[in-house]
C-alpha cells in the first residue's frame, strides 16, 4: 500500500463536479480509499473511506447532516475526517479517531483532491481548465474507468497519430499520421503540436464542420498541452486549406488521468465545442463518439498491452521508440523527475479565454502562439 | 501452507450433524483439504481430501461401503485415511499410502475436528452446546462462508451494538446501544454481557414476544459466551421492565466460526428457541431473519473490511479502540496467547440445561449468576 | 517471465495445421506470446505477438500481403519479425525494432516451433507422427485447454489404467487396469505399454470392432510411445483371444502437450483409425468420445489435482508412487535432466508405415517387436 510510486505533492481529479451530491460516492485514488460528497451548503469534501475504528468502508454508511454516519458501528466524521459522535456507552472519543482528510477545490467542473504535503497544496499550481465552464462553449464529459497503467494512456495521448490505425474510418487522417510531431517543453507543461496541412480529415470531423465536404483536403491540427502527472487538453481542428484556423471548426478536448493503483486509470473526458452550443443533440453526438473511440478502440488496445506487460513497467521491457514517441518520452522523464524529488508541477498555462479573444472567438489555441 | 497462524491444538466445527451422510462432504479448515463421511454403522469420518499417490481429490470419488475410492486410480482408503485397495498391477500397497486422519467427536448436532497434536484431543474441552439437542427446546441452524477473517467476525458478535446500524429496523435498540459492556474472563471463557433496563426492544423480538406491543419498552439483555478459538453461544431477550427475566422472551444464539483460510470462513449459526417448539414455521421465521441479517447485512460489512485491510492483518492497520470493543479485544489477545504456546482452551461453561433448571425452565442463562 | 523452467532445446507443437489460415492466431507457449499465420504462399509464419514499440499485441491487428500491422500505430513487421513499414513522419525505423521470430516445420499436420538455440533447431529431432497424414488411415484432431502443469497430463497418459475409474463405463477394463505395465527406455523415447490377454473390453471399443460382441473377452492392448518434453504415441486396440492382433481393431491415439504456462496447457489430441477411413461419422464418433472422456472426465480430475497442488510442484508434496507409476516417473527423471541440461532430445522412433508394412496393414504397432 506504499505511495512512493506516485507523485503525491500535485492536485487529482476524483470526480467530476457533477458526480458530487448528497450520496456518497467512494474512489480509490493512487491506492488510497476515498469517500467523496457534498455538504448541505453544497461544498465538497474528501475524506478518507476507511473507518478508523474498524476500517468498514463509509460509503456504505449515510449522511446525517454534514457528517458521514459509518454502517458498522454508527461513529459520526465531519468533513474534516474528526470523529464528532461514538453512540456506544459513555460516547468518549479516542483523539485518535479520526480518518483522512484532502484539501479540495472544486473548480473548472472537476473535483481536486491533494495526496501530498498540505502546506504545498496551492491551488495555483492547477492547470487551467477553464473552457469547461466557458460560458459561450458547450461541454460534455465522463469518466472511464482503464485496467492499465496511466502512463500509457498518456503514451496514447500525446502521439494522436495512433488514430490512423486505432480509430480507422472514424479519425483517420494518413496526412495527420505522416505529420511531423513537435514538443514543446514550458516549465513542467509539455505541448505536443501537429499541423498537417492540406490533407484528408478525420471522418469525424464531418459532423462538426458544416463547410466541409468529404475527401476535400484541410489544414488539420491537433495540440495536445500535458501538466504532470497526466493532464491534458486538446485544441484539433481542420480549415480550409490555406484559409485562416478561425473560419474553421474546432473543438478542446479534455484527458484527465487519475490512478487508482499501478494497473488501474480513471480517465475523465470531456469535449468542449463552440458550435451548436445550445443543442443537446451535439453534445451527445460527441458523448457516442468517445464511447466509440476511448471505450471501444483505445481501451481495447491499451488494456491487451497493460496484460502483455503484465507486472513488468513499460521502462523494463526496453521498448524500442522513435521519432514521434518524442512528447511521450519527455513526459516519462518529466514525470519520473518530479516523483523523485517529490516536486510540485507548475504548469505554465496561458488562460485560454484570453487566448481566444487575442486570436478570435471562434480559435481554439492553447499555445499563445500557433 | 503453514498453518502456524492457526491454534491447532483447539477443537473446530467442521459441519452440522444433518451435512453428514453417504455422501463425500468436502471441507477446506486450517487450510487443509478434509473430506468428510459416514461410515456404514453411522458413525462420522474426517480424512485428508487429498490422495497421497497424485493428489486427486477424494471427494470426486466414491464410497464402496466404509472406503473411499479415489475418483483418478481407484484408490481405496478407509475411515482411519489408511489404504486398504490398490487394483493395479500385484495390488500392493506402499506403507506411506495413507492420508491424514483427523480425531472426530459428534456432540450437540455439530462435528469437531481436531487438528493438533493428537494426545491433547481431549473432547472434554468442547464448549457446551447441549442446548442443540435439549428435548425442550427446539433448533434450526445453517452455514454462511464468509470472505473474511474469522477474527473479523468475532469482532462483530462479542460487541452486538453494531446491532443499531447493521440491522436497523430488525434488531436495532438505541437503548441496548447506549448500554454499558461488561467483560467476564473466566479461564479461556470469555463473557460479553449487556443488561439494557427500561429501554426500546429490537423490533424482531416482537416476533417471539406475544405479551410485547411494539413501542412498549423492555428490559433487553444480550450475554455472549466466547471460547477460543471462535465458538459462541449467545443468551438474548427481553422482558418487561423490572419483571423476572423468567417472564420474558428469548432465544440462545450459536456462533461458532471455522477458518478456512486467512480471509475464509466457515460460519456455523444456530438458534434455538424456548417457544412454539413444535412449529417448524417459527423456526423457518428464524432462518429468514437471519439470513437478511446475517447475509444480508453483516455479510456484506464484514467483506467490505476484509476487502478494505486486504492482505494487511487487522492489528496492522493500528485500528482506534474504544470501550465497548474490551471484550473483542480481550479475545484477540487471549486467542494471540494460545496459538502462541499452542495451549489448549479449556472451556469453563456451566452446564446450560442445569443452569436452566436453577433459573426457572423459561430462562436462557449462560452463566451461574446473572 | 523466465522461461528456464522449460526445456527450451526441443520442438513444442503451436497448432495443428488447419488452425493458421490468413487470419491472426495468438498462442501464449512457454509464457511467451506467439503469433501465428499463414503467408500469401500458405508457408507457417511464427513471431512474437508483441510489438517491440509500445507491446500491444500484434494479434489484434491485420495482415497486408505477408505482413502485419500493429494494431496500435501501424507498424509492420515481416515473417522474421522485422519491421518494414514506419507510417509516421520521415518513415525511419530504428534497427532494433523487430520482434522474436521463431522457426517453424510443418509436419505431420503440426505446426511445430522452436524456442531454444537457434543452430540446434534440427528437424530431423521431430518425433514421427506420419500416421496423421498416411493416405491409408482417416484422422480427426483437436485442441484442448486444460489449467494444469503439463506434466500432471503427460503422468495420467503414461499410465492408462485410471481409466477404469476415470472414464468408467466408456474405457473402462478391469482386466486392463490389472495388467502389468512394461516400460521400455530407448534413448529419449520412453514405452508405456501393456497386454492384457482374454479380458473385459472398454466399451469404447464395441464401436470400432464389429466382430465383437459386448461381453466377450478380448486380448487388449495399449502401446504409449512418449518423447519430451511431452508428445505422446498410442497404438491401442482389442483383438479375440489368442488371435493375431492383425485381425483385430485398433486406432492410434495422438497426444500432444504444450505448455503454456505453469499451470496452462494446451493439449493437442487426434484419433487415427484404420477403418472407415472415408466416413466422416466413424471420426465425428471419436471427437464426441474424446470430448466426453478428455473434456468430460480427465480434465475434471486433472485440473482438481492442479488446484489441490496449488503453488506447489509435484515432487514437492512428496507423493506416494506404485509400480504402474514406473513409466510417468521415468519421463520425469529424463525431462529434468534434459532441462537441466538443456539438451536436445532425440526421438528413437521406428517409421510407423514401415512397421505397418511389416507387421501387416491391419496392425498398429509403435516398436519393431511387440
Amino acid at each position: 500500500m506504499t505511495t512512493a510510486r506516485y507523485l503525491n505533492n500535485a492536485w487529482y481529479v476524483a470526480a467530476w463536479s457533477n458526480e458530487l451530491s448528497r450520496s456518497l460516492l467512494e474512489r480509490t485514488i493512487l491506492e488510497q480509499p476515498v469517500l467523496l460528497y457534498r455538504k448541505e451548503n453544497g461544498d465538497a469534501v474528501a475524506i478518507g473511506n476507511a473507518c478508523p475504528h474498524r476500517h468498514a468502508p463509509l460509503h456504505l454508511g449515510k449522511l446525517i447532516g454534514d457528517a458521514v454516519q459509518c454502517p458498522y458501528h454508527g461513529l459520526r466524521f465531519n468533513g474534516a475526517g474528526t470523529c464528532v459522535l461514538n453512540p456506544h456507552g459513555d460516547g468518549m472519543i479516542p483523539t485518535r479517531m479520526r480518518t483522512a482528510s484532502y484539501p479540495v477545490i472544486e473548480r473548472h467542473n472537476l473535483i481536486w483532491l491533494w495526496f501530498g504535503e498540505v502546506d504545498k497544496a496551492d491551488p495555483a499550481t492547477i492547470p487551467d481548465f477553464s473552457c469547461h465552464k466557458d460560458p459561450e462553449l458547450a461541454f460534455v464529459g465522463g469518466v472511464i474507468e482503464m485496467k492499465a497503467h496511466y502512463e500509457l494512456i498518456t503514451d496514447n495521448l500525446l502521439d494522436l497519430a495512433h488514430s490512423e490505425f486505432v480509430h480507422e474510418g472514424l479519425l483517420s487522417s494518413a496526412g495527420y499520421t505522416a505529420s511531423k510531431l513537435q514538443t514543446i517543453e514550458q516549465g513542467t507543461t509539455i505541448y505536443a503540436n501537429r499541423w498537417a496541412p492540406n490533407c484528408d480529415a478525420m471522418p469525424a470531423f464531418h459532423m462538426i464542420f458544416d463547410g466541409h465536404k468529404e475527401g476535400d483536403p484541410v489544414d488539420h491540427w491537433a495540440y495536445m498541452r500535458w501538466d504532470a502527472p497526466a493532464h491534458m487538453l486538446l485544441d484539433v481542428g481542420i480549415a480550409h486549406p490555406g484559409r485562416p484556423r478561425g473560419e474553421g471548426a474546432w473543438i478542446y478536448g479534455t484527458d484527465i488521468l487519475t490512478p487508482k493503483d499501478a494497473t488501474t486509470t480513471y480517465y475523465f473526458w470531456g469535449i468542449t465545442r463552440a458550435y451548436k452550443q445550445n443543442d443537446p443533440a451535439a453534445g451527445e453526438l460527441w458523448r457516442q463518439v468517445i464511447k466509440g473511440a476511448f471505450e471501444g478502440q483505445d481501451q481495447v488496445v491499451i488494456e491487451a498491452q497493460q496484460r502483455m506487460l503484465g507486472d513488468r513497467s513499460f521502462e523494463e521491457v526496453d521498448p524500442v521508440m522513435f521519432a514521434s514517441d518524442a512528447a511521450a518520452q519527455r513526459a516519462r522523464k518529466l514525470l519520473a523527475r518530479l516523483r523523485e524529488q517529490q516536486a510540485v508541477p507548475r504548469p505554465e498555462n496561458p488562460v485560454l479565454s484570453s487566448l481566444r479573444q487575442q486570436h478570435g472567438q471562434s480559435r481554439s489555441p492553447i499555445l499563445p502562439v500557433v
